[in-house]
């Protein structure tokens, strides 16, 4: 790609809030930022749009460049305004959000940043500009999302108790679900095959293994669902 | 405002994407075009940013500014980007959307524009630029909508019976429901309160009217629900 090319907009930005579900825990990806202004804090992944790119392509390239995390679905969530979000100059900033598995991706930092890790949505998290906001929305998007839309088939191993399945939905909510009432609804909608497996090596009785039905799955996805959990 | 202070972002707009419900019909509203490009084509209300406000302030600007239609909420749906989608320079626009009841506003031709009209969401309506993605868009997202939170409020008469609601719900949707199930489950939101009045002047017998309980009518718009239909 050409110099001239790779011009960027001087206002246009995307921030992108990356969740991670990983042993019962949900955390979002941070990235230390290399540079002024907000020089050494923890900051959503977030970057100048080009001339030369739509938004879409623009999160895409972003992420990687920053933390090396590639080959994800990036979706948009809301474009930020606020006159004074960005110290240096008038700046929209454009958020994307995904949840992936850490497990599946080496952090590396990249442009413009020292470091990329982790942070436990739940931690006391600092986050500089109106980076609060942005993590916010994304997370309330996130957690619509689980009411309409399957999810766990990326996240969880090939073969999961119902345990494991109500950990996630726990985890994203960040709220106690009744188990009977959350068995009950979930096997409703047909989209898990009981296996004739059950878990190994544990303390208490031994629960049956699931596995997505994965036609099933990609159907709910494309039609959606209202999940009253 | 002082005029270096009106100064616009020139690569960002806002366009509005204005539900109407009326007489049983779903409308949205267009303005005529007073400039190049697309010179005289029915378009969405848009326009460009200002350097000193946020979008949600530039929407409701541009909407009174474009076509009189003031006082109302409008919330932010997505923002498009493609490279190619305006054809002089690059611009990025990010549209809003809102559902209202055309017989409080009265319209009325402003900035950049000649005329400002409602046409029917089923017609066949020749966008210019990208405002057929917006506007598909902007009506999944109101599609979406009904099945998360109350509506009708501000667009059904203060004594309104099933039927009409039905109507407004199947106007919104672009498909018939079904009446028993319909009203099961919409009487199970607990948000209308039956009335002692029926319908006048009817051939057919007349129906039973009913109101929104508002109290309840608010605590579902902020904590939403799943509305199966």
């Amino acid at each position: 790609m050409s110099t001239a090319s790779k011009q960027i907009i001087k206002n246009l930005s995307v921030d992108c809030v990356v969740f991670g579900f990983e042993k019962n825990s949900l955390e979002v990806l941070l990235i230390k930022r290399k540079g002024n202004p907000e020089k050494g804090s923890w900051a959503l992944p977030g970057g100048f749009v080009l001339k030369t790119e739509a938004l879409d392509e623009a999160a895409v390239r972003i992420l990687e460049e920053t933390s090396n995390v590639k080959n994800i679905y990036l979706e948009q969530v809301h474009t930020f305004s606020d006159i004074n979000r960005f110290p240096l100059r008038r700046v929209i900033s454009v958020a994307y959000f995904a949840l992936i598995n850490p497990e599946k991706h080496f952090l590396k930092p990249g442009i413009d940043t020292t470091d990329a890790k982790w942070f436990e949505v739940n931690g006391d998290i600092a986050f500089p500009f109106d980076h609060e906001s942005i993590f916010a929305k994304a997370l309330n998007q996130l957690r619509q999302r689980v009411r309409n839309k399957p999810i766990g088939f990326e996240l969880l191993p090939e073969r999961f108790s119902l345990t494991q399945l109500q950990n996630l939905y726990e985890c994203i909510l960040g709220e106690s679900l009744d188990k009977r009432n959350f068995r009950k609804r979930i096997l409703g909608l047909k989209m898990l095959i009981p296996l004739n497996d059950f878990e190994k090596d544990v303390a208490h009785r031994a629960a049956r293994l699931y596995k997505f039905d994965f036609k099933t799955y990609q159907v709910l996805k494309n039609k959606g669902f209202n999940f009253q959990l």
